[in-house]
C-alpha cells in the first residue's frame, strides 16, 4: 500500500463556484457531470488533468477513475494526440469545409471496424445514435425502433432518461425489449406489427445503477438472424464501450456484425467527435438523410481520432486496461471480503462496476464514493467507472488505499450488510 | 480594383480527396458543407485558414466570405481567442467535470444578453434549439411548438430540411406560420387548440435560397403579446445571427425580449459550443429536463467563448462588419447595374444575401459562385454569406474583383435577364 494522501482537502474554490453557478445555471449544474446528487467530498469543478490524474479547482489531486465518463482512453493529454491536435490547430479547425484528415479518419474507422464501409461524423453520441435510426428508417421506409428497456442511448427526446420536456409522440415509435432475452425482442417485433426499421443494442448491458451484463453470444446471433428475417437494421450503440473492449467492433470477437454502429466518447481521447458507421447496403440511405452541424467538420477532433485509434493499437491500450482493471477488481474483491461487506463487481474489467448488496438507495455507494474522493480517487457511486491506458499499477495501489478507506467508512457509518 | 489573382488554380488534391471520400463517406460528403451540388470551381477540402483567408488543399488562397457558415466572427485564428484556448488546453479540456470558465462563460452571456438569467451549454445549434423546446414543454406541460414555414432550426428529425429518415410523429407537434404575418400565427395557435408550449422565431427571416426579410418590429411585439396571452414561451433562434447583429440579443434594439434563446456558431469563434439561455421563470423547468453530452463540459470552447464575446465588444466587431458589409453591398450593386444584371440584396449587410432575378434554378448564382471561386473568393450560390471582423477594405476590393468576374461570366454564359 502506498501512502495515504492528504485527507484535509479544502473545497473553498469549489464551494464558491457552486454558489456562483447556482445563479446562472439551472439547478447549479445539469447532465451527467452534475455533482448535485453526489457526496459532498466529490468535486464539481476541475482545474487540470494529466495522464490518469486530475486536480480540482482547490488544487487537490486525484486518481481519475471516470476518464470524463469514457472519452479519455489513453490518459489526459496523451502526447501523440496533443501533437496531432496542435499541428492541425496551427493550420485550421472549423474551416470553410473539411480538411483531408476527415477522409483519413473515415478510412481508418472503416479499416478498424469490420462491418463498416463508410463513416459520417458528428459531435454527440446522441447525434450518432440518432443518425443510425434515421439511416435505418430511410433505408427500410419503416418507423419503429426497438431498444432495451433501461438502456441509455443519448439525451434527445426519443431516448433521454427523464420525461420532462418530452412529448408522447417523441417515444411513439420506440418499442422496448429485455437485454439478453430474445423472446422479449420477438414480442416487441410482433407488437410493432412488422414496422421495425431497427433494433438498437449496447455491446453489453451497461445501465447506470445496475449490475452490468455481458451479451450472451447466442442472443447476439439471434438478434442478427431476427433482423435479417424481418429486414430491420441491427444497430450497435458503441458510444460508451467502443474501443475499450476491442480494437474494432465490440461484437467482432463473437462474430456478429451489425448493419450500423454509433461511436463517440473514446474515439478522439476527449476531443469532441461522434461517428455513425455503416455497411455498404445502407450507404445510399445514409446519403439521403440531411444531418449536419456547425462544428461537425472540425479538423482537430478528426486529427485526434486518427492519433487515438492508431495509438490504441500501437500501444496495446486494451491489454493494458484489462491488466489494470483485473488488478483493481481482485484488490477490491479482497477488501470487501476483509471488510465483511458483500459486493458485486460486474461487466468488463476495463469499465469497473461495483454494487453493494442491500443498497437499493445507494447509501453505501454514496459513503464509499465520498470517502474515496476524500482520499484522492474520483469514482462515481452509481455509474460504471472507466480505466484508461494511462493507469499504472502504482495508481491501482493508490485507488485501493482509497477504496479501503471507503469500505471502512461504509462499515463505520452504516454497518455490515 | 486590385490585381486579379491567379486564375489557373489546380484542384488535383481536392479531386483525389473527393474520390477517396466517395469510398468511405455516403455520397462523398453530407450536410451544409457538401460541395456536391456546388460549381466545380468551389473546393471541398481545406488546408488552412487565417484571418479572412482560407487555403484549399491544393494551396489556392481565397477570401473567405462564408466564415465556416457563421462560426468565425473575428476571423480565423484570432490571437486573443487562440491564446485563451491554448492556456486552457494546457490545463485540461474534456475533464472529470467542468472548469471554472463554464461559470464565467454563463455569467458573461447573462451579462450581455438582456433577457437571459441563466445558460446551459451544449455542442450543436440543434442541441440549443431542442433544449429550448424541451424547457418550454417542461414549463408549460404542453406539447405543440409553432415555427415559421421554411425556417431552419437544425437537423434533428423535428426540424431537418429533408424528410428521409423522419417519421410523421417527429413532426406531429410542430405547427407552421408565415414569418412577419401575425394572422398566420394566430391561425396556427387556433389549429393547435391551445396546446402551444412555444413559438420559435429567427431574429430575421434567413431561409437559404430566398430573399432575406428583417423582422417587422410590430410583428415581434405582437408575437410577444400573443405568447403572454396564451402562456407560451417565445423562443428566438439566434444560432445563425447571434452576435452579428447586436452585442446582445438580436431583438434588444426593438425592445422585444424572448423567454428562451438558442445560440451557437459565432459564440466561440469556431470552437464547438452552443447555449440555451432563458429567463428566471424558466429556470426551474430547465433544471428538470435531462440533457447532456460527453463533450458539453469541454473547457476550451468556453474559454474561447469568453475571449470571443469580450473581443466582439472591445474591438467593435459589429461596426466593422457593418462597414465592410455596406461597402461590399454597394460595390456589388454598382457592378450588377454595370453588367445589366438585375439582382436583389436583402437582409443585414453583415450577412450578405444576393439573388439574381429570374434565377429560380440558381443557374446564374451557380455560374457567379464558380467564377468567384476561380478568382479567389469563397461565396455560396444559395446560402447567405458571412462577414467577419477580420475582413478589410482590401478584402472588399479583392471580393469585388472576383464578383465582377462572376457577373461577366453570368452575362457571357447565360446572357442578361
Amino acid at each position: 500500500m502506498t501512502k495515504v494522501v492528504n485527507q484535509s482537502r479544502t473545497r473553498v474554490m469549489d464551494a464558491a463556484l457552486r454558489e456562483r453557478a447556482r445563479s446562472v445555471i439551472p439547478g447549479g449544474m445539469y447532465g451527467h457531470l452534475s455533482a448535485n446528487a453526489l457526496p459532498p467530498e466529490y468535486p464539481q469543478f476541475y482545474q487540470r488533468s494529466q495522464g490518469a490524474h486530475v486536480w480540482d479547482v482547490d488544487g487537490n489531486e486525484y486518481v481519475d477513475l471516470m476518464c470524463s465518463f469514457g472519452p479519455v482512453i489513453l490518459g489526459h493529454q496523451h502526447p501523440k494526440v496533443e501533437r496531432a491536435v496542435a499541428a492541425q490547430l496551427a493550420e485550421g479547425d472549423t474551416q470553410a469545409g473539411p480538411a483531408a484528415c476527415m477522409v483519413e479518419a473515415a478510412e481508418l474507422l472503416v479499416d478498424r471496424v469490420a462491418h463498416a464501409d463508410w463513416a459520417m461524423f458528428a459531435k454527440n453520441g446522441t447525434d450518432a445514435t440518432t443518425i443510425c435510426l434515421m439511416v435505418a428508417r430511410a433505408a427500410t421506409g419503416r418507423n419503429k425502433v426497438l431498444a432495451a428497456a433501461g438502456a441509455y442511448h443519448g439525451s434527445a427526446p426519443w431516448c433521454t432518461i427523464r420525461l420532462d420536456g418530452v412529448t408522447p409522440e417523441d417515444r411513439a415509435n420506440i418499442g422496448y425489449y429485455v437485454y439478453n432475452d430474445i423472446a422479449s425482442v420477438e414480442k416487441a417485433v410482433a407488437e410493432a406489427g412488422g414496422d421495425v426499421a431497427a433494433i438498437i443494442v449496447s455491446p453489453f448491458k451497461h445501465d447506470a445503477g445496475f449490475d452490468q451484463e455481458l451479451v450472451e453470444p447466442e442472443f447476439a446471433r439471434q438478434l442478427r438472424a431476427l433482423c435479417d428475417r424481418i429486414g430491420a437494421a441491427l444497430v450497435i450503440d458503441e458510444v460508451r464501450a467502443g474501443f475499450r473492449l476491442n480494437d474494432g467492433g465490440s461484437w467482432e470477437p463473437i462474430g456478429v456484425a451489425p448493419d450500423l454502429s454509433a461511436w463517440s466518447k473514446a474515439i478522439g481521447n476527449g476531443y469532441p467527435l461522434a461517428a455513425a458507421l455503416g455497411s455498404a447496403s445502407y450507404s445510399e440511405a445514409a446519403s439521403r438523410i440531411f444531418v449536419t452541424g456547425s462544428f461537425w467538420f472540425q479538423a482537430c477532433p478528426m486529427a485526434a481520432a486518427i492519433a487515438t485509434i492508431t495509438a490504441i493499437r500501437e500501444e496495446g491500450a486494451i491489454p493494458t486496461m484489462v491488466h489494470i482493471g483485473t488488478l483493481l477488481r481482485s484488490g477490491i474483491e479482497r477488501q470487501a471480503a476483509d471488510a465483511g461487506l458483500p459486493i458485486r463487481q460486474t461487466g468488463p474489467v476495463q469499465m469497473p462496476n461495483l454494487k453493494f448488496e442491500d443498497d437499493d438507495d445507494f447509501a453505501r455507494a454514496r459513503v464509499f464514493s465520498g470517502a474515496a474522493a476524500a482520499h484522492g480517487v474520483i469514482l462515481h457511486p452509481r455509474h460504471n467507472w472507466f480505466i484508461s491506458a494511462a493507469h499504472t499499477e502504482h495508481d491501482v495501489d493508490r485507488i485501493l488505499a482509497a477504496t479501503w478507506e471507503g469500505f471502512r467508512a461504509v462499515r463505520k457509518q452504516l454497518g455490515g450488510s
